[in-house]
């Protein structure tokens, strides 16, 4: 079975080897060229890259450009979730048409849920509200759904005969008994990643996918059968995965595990202050020795998501490393934070439920 | 490489032995009680049949059902893909919605054209054009581009989990080499077949697919594809295949071994005039020893196709067995009838061009 989830991911991942292994560079020399960067790009979330050049040169010289990420319909997005969509966000900030496919084929090929119209009825009213809420602007966001959007196999059709089954079975771990839509579905999801480039949408341009480093072999794929269609390579960008509530990974299936975008406000604090604690086991021992803000869950999403100001996040780290904050406070302090965030999201998804036509192409 | 077209089926065939192997039912108790027969039913082209007792029921019972028949739009139409059409416009006369669907992702993942936009031109300038001519009814004709028809992949993504790549191996033939697009076309096949079975058209419904043996395979699969998701198991009827001109078989690819729909009245008597022949070597030999009608071409044509007249293709056997008539004579009595049924055809074609885009659905 293909990983394709950020949710799939386990345990915890070297990126230094990982960026070797795959060729993926570091991403902070065209960062450190940028200026308001969202706390993500600041601090390092988003560390590597394939290709951003094509993207940096576009941003700066205000060429055309589009940025591309999808979701899979199978559950309702959380916190993780939104790392992905965020950056789409970001990337629009700066000029890019974003496109967004919603790929209950994958969803429901791979098993993920019970039948395709579960997946369809699940991207309706779960996922796009949820994708809207976080922001996009109307004009430039693209949103399609993979069964309902006829140039999706048009063009899965004509990349087919750019990969062989050999390649297919190397890069998913497919064997005799996959179904064939799991085997197409590969190149399905290159389609959905050269979508953007399509005639109607103005032909060939620089697109780039934000994207785990898990991920990466289908980027190879996509990049590999692009220049043979006569398309522009896609670029990535690799972030590293947030932690789950409980150390481990997240997974909307274990809902204890993430904050979902549709948690009430006090179900996700409730969530955070039963978060995995990199605190001492008394509070005795925390004001003696401290604690440790780098396996915190509570502190790592303040450092790359909630917390904007760098000397708030400063203080913060140097008083829970001497002690004198404890775990529960930097929780309640989250929890502030994701409460205020989730109301005011919660507001905007309520819009967004009505504005789901407006955002689909088919 | 999957066998799907008439076409690539060579050497001689033994339909008993085929619908013994199978488990194909001979269709003459059925026949046998319906009125006014077109001539490939009366005499035999028509052999077999696995479910038909679904489909004559409808038609005795004046019930819902439709037929199908594909086309592959790597080429123009030539008499053999006639005898798929006309078996659909006889479903048609007794009530039946027709449903056509046009394969140009076939054409492209198995390489019959250079490309798929190729593909998708021919099918709206040269293909739809011919099917149209034939004489179907606007009211309850459907024909359909696959990749131009969301729906279409949505129904094979949907079938897709109920079969696996040994199953579609097993069947189709395909390797580690094969592209992922052919692999799923075997699916995609399933999903046209059932399509009219889909609830915007009314729901599960018996369906009668014209085939010849060699396409056997496909409809097992389907079958089988059919039970699991809750439609109506299609039924199916066999025909034999007609020689080419020379003997052979005919090929869009060699004009010389078939008569096109689109051949020029003069073009298609000088074909005729070259076929492979049941006569004697010399005149003088043919007036001696007669000719052997079931070799000759000219008279084969006539007999399943082109002379409605049971008294006159008996009386022309007769002449043509104890050589009294010619096998020149049989040819032109042919061209005759050819060259008439082409000026009319290709008059309602110039009209057919024009007629395209009531024809198509989405």
């Amino acid at each position: 079975m293909a990983k394709i989830n950020v949710s799939e991911v386990e345990g915890d991942i070297d990126y230094r080897e990982e960026m070797e292994k795959f060729g993926i560079e570091d991403i902070d020399k065209f960062l450190s060229q940028m200026k308001d960067l969202p706390v993500m790009y600041r601090r390092g979330l988003v560390f590597g890259h394939r290709d951003f050049e094509k993207i940096f040169e576009a941003i700066h010289l205000k060429k055309r450009f589009a940025t591309l990420t999808g979701a899979n319909p199978s559950s309702s997005l959380h916190i993780g979730h939104k790392l992905f969509l965020d950056q789409a966000l970001f990337f629009q900030s700066r000029g890019a048409d974003v496109f967004i496919p919603i790929s209950d084929d994958e969803s429901y090929v791979f098993k993920k849920t019970e039948s395709l119209e579960k997946a369809t009825q699940n991207a309706m009213e779960k996922v796009i509200p949820d994708i809207i809420a976080c922001g996009f602007q109307r004009k430039n966001t693209n949103i399609f759904i993979s069964t309902k959007t006829a140039r999706v196999y048009e063009l899965a059709v004509k990349l087919s005969t750019k990969a062989t089954f050999s390649t297919m079975k190397a890069i998913f771990g497919f064997d005799n008994e996959t179904n064939p839509g799991a085997i197409f579905y590969g190149v399905t999801q290159s389609s959905h990643i050269l979508f953007p480039q399509l005639e109607e949408h103005g032909g060939p341009r620089p697109v780039v996918v934000p994207i785990g480093v898990d991920q990466d072999p289908y980027m190879r794929l996509v990049r590999d059968i692009a220049q043979k269609v006569g398309m522009v390579k896609p670029s990535s960008t690799y972030h590293k995965f947030l932690p789950g509530l409980l150390g481990g990974k997240m997974s909307s299936s274990k809902p204890e595990t993430c904050i979902l975008l549709t948690d009430a406000p006090d179900v996700a604090r409730r969530k955070i202050m039963r978060a995995f604690s990199g605190g001492g086991a008394t509070l005795q021992e925390h004001r003696e020795k401290g604690g440790n803000p780098d396996v915190d869950v509570a502190y790592q999403y303040l450092f790359y998501i909630f917390e904007e100001s760098d000397k708030k996040i400063g203080e913060i780290r140097e008083q829970f490393k001497n002690g004198s904050m404890t775990s529960g406070e930097i929780k309640d302090y989250l929890a502030k934070k994701v409460e205020r965030f989730l109301k005011s999201y919660q507001k905007r998804r309520v819009k967004a439920v009505k504005q789901v036509d407006k955002f689909l192409i088919r």
